[in-house]
């Protein structure tokens, strides 16, 4: 699949900023209970057409969207309007990486109006878009190692999110190298998407964590589509799971 | 309100892990939509009884929860369990400070069983609770001057997340110093649950940040309930937000 | 209890026939997706403040809210409106019974302006809201004896509806004569707010049932809010099911 | 489409009377939001696949599946297993007529197992499925004209709730006799689904009621989805709204 090229979707919630400040101080509540319904509801539809999205930082998702057109889109946000009091809008990008991809969905989407202007709202930025088999996505799912025997069961919840977290500042800042983009999914879990990045290079990665007493272990899946990709890389990480230690950290599955 | 304690409640899905296991490996999409459902759902009924939810790392919540009894956080439990295929243990910490809180509330929870035991379901672990007449709050909501123009206009967003999470690793450790606690809650947005911790501390990490090149500001509010400690606290974010720079990065006001 | 009154509130989504207009014609399952997810937050909504809405039918759902504020209501209405795309006003009614307090509560809100008026949006009409000592309401919860023998499991799935469709129809009928009104709940179930109804009234209903091959079965609850009377109601419907045919096909608690 | 048949299926939730006496007796608010929750998303899983959903009873839906596959059945089955504490069965019936393909849901759903059974739990009864190209259904959409001015902004909400649901139960009996289904929708709206029904008949209902002071208006779409036929149903509908009673009170459309 060496040619192939992946779609990335920026979806950005309309005039979020100056909304949240109509509603009212006392409306933290009513912001979390909202971004986690949006990003629910996005989820459910992106995965319903073969993508998968990651709530990043909530006002800002970003999706793997391989072979999802733009009338697609168009649905997507209709559907979404018809349900919550606020817009979304959206720019897809391709690139020959995942890191180009975003890139370029958030210049298209920058191009057409800031994410704080009044006047921009349920738009969709796109030049071109993939079909699904000239897409290709590499997933690499990560969690870390008896994170419950040796946090969560012994640590106070804190201590073991500050753990989790500076891990996740320190792959994303790794991924981002490689040209690849790294996701916090929960719990002591991670999503790379990283086409191009090399078993090698991943298999570096765990063995540098390991000589920091962080043993990480990971699942890679290669699928034209995101969620086929997560599929067998959340596959592959079962079977590590379950094997006791007697299986390699990494496992690889092709499509 | 020297003396004050604060009360936290460590929320976590039972036996989630190995619950997971058993929904087929094309579950991503899956998980990352019942966590925020549950999230949004657990977030409604604190908030409606005056306390604030964190997502944390959606597998384990934190919750400010002053003044919620047992029988209330019992009554919470049940209303989920008839709602979603998954259940929640909760542990109930009081502490001095918040770190001490949800701390006791980890000890507390641990006591009773492994997150991962298929024996625990649905527990609730507490020694005590706190009155909303003996509680008390100082919540500080920051979030980063500019940070549209400055970056999501500009940058791509995927950049624009690795620096807000940068941002949000070192900013938890500092609190973690000061016995308090910090969460990520969307856009630019940070939370510290900051009891005790002095407003020159917190003028003093915004000096240390600015000699960065990275602009907060922050709002304190201070009051016995967490939902009005963050309307108070918002509410003075809100303040300076609309104040284009003539007043001061930090603001508080006590109930 | 007898001199006790009853309040009801009508809440009616604001000038949404011609909202539906806008939203283009391929919206059937639009609406019915977002009139069930109203109805299930409003419920929420209600029940956490001890009242119990009914879905009537959709764009005007009915509550028994005794002891519910007007302040209350109004959290209520402000909660929604950061969550839908429409908005709901209210008219909250107090009678002698149910009948009056939802016509009081019906005439309240249309001297405030139509239903389909655009410039109606949000309002609450109420000249005055019971305390909940001095509410009161009686709750009658009947369900058709066996219908999944003698039905579901016989007859097509549409006959049995119309079966009891047409039972639905009948009983609202009666009911209304009684100053009382009747609910359709969902499965075989029906809902009686029958403040004043005496048990003779309903043991002849009952029996004139009975004489028609229809058997019914009913548990009535009394208390000061509707959720309390509900449990009592359901509790005691509750009982006659597990007592296989022994005990009365009627019986009552009063809290 | 002379020859072209229709394909129903009928969802029921599984076990559901003996599983609400599991979670006690303050329940009548849990089941009302868990009821209008599970009609939502699978109002949502099936119009993603052209389908229609009618909430009908609750515990059991009856949906329009014309071209939607076993398989598809599964995936939407699958889905909600992971979002709701209660799981469904299926029924898929094909016919020549709506009423007959709902029997015949009913009857291989029935075959399978009473919907009391605690062995039966998720099952799909299927003996075959329709092509979409193979399909057709006719959607009838018909309202009340002018309701709110004669009604809602003049009769108590109860009276007005009493006018529609009479007319429900007449509807559903003449609609029982052409073979056809009828479903109220909220408001004053209903959906028949119709195939084969004239429109002499229709006119001929249409006017049956004129003369008893009732004016109907429908508008008519035919096509190979019940999602299509709706909207085109929905969009003649809509014409006769928008023509101030210039236009006739039934219009058609034919894919």
């Amino acid at each position: 699949m060496d040619h192939k090229q992946v779609q990335v979707t920026l979806i950005q919630l309309d005039n979020y900023g100056p909304w949240t400040g109509t509603i009212g101080a006392d409306r933290e509540h009513v912001l979390q209970s909202l971004q986690a319904d949006l990003y629910s509801a996005i989820e459910r539809r992106f995965a319903e057409r073969e993508g998968l999205v990651f709530f990043n930082r909530f006002d800002e998702m970003l999706a793997v969207s391989n072979g999802i057109t733009k009338t697609q889109h168009e649905e997507i946000q209709r559907s979404l309007r018809n349900e919550f009091p606020v817009t979304i809008s959206m720019g897809i990008g391709v690139g020959e990486n995942p890191f180009e991809a975003q890139r370029n969905a958030s210049r298209l989407l920058q191009s057409i109006g800031s994410a704080q202007s009044e006047r921009r709202s349920g738009v969709i930025a796109s030049d071109r878009t993939l079909d699904i088999d000239e897409s290709y996505v590499q997933i690499a799912h990560f969690d870390i190692d008896d994170i419950t025997e040796t946090h969560t069961d012994r640590s106070s919840a804190y201590e073991t999110s500050l753990h989790v977290m500076k891990l996740y500042a320190e792959l994303m800042q790794l991924f981002t190298k490689q040209n690849a983009l790294l996701f916090f999914v929960g719990g002591d879990n991670f999503i790379g998407v990283a086409n191009g990045v090399k078993l090698e290079e991943i298999e570096s990665l765990l063995a540098s964590y390991r000589s920091k007493q962080v043993r990480l272990k990971c699942g890679i899946g290669i699928a034209h589509s995101a969620r086929k990709a997560a599929e067998l890389a959340t596959s592959n990480l079962d079977r590590i799971r379950n094997s006791n230690g007697e299986k390699p950290a990494l496992t690889t599955t092709m499509l």
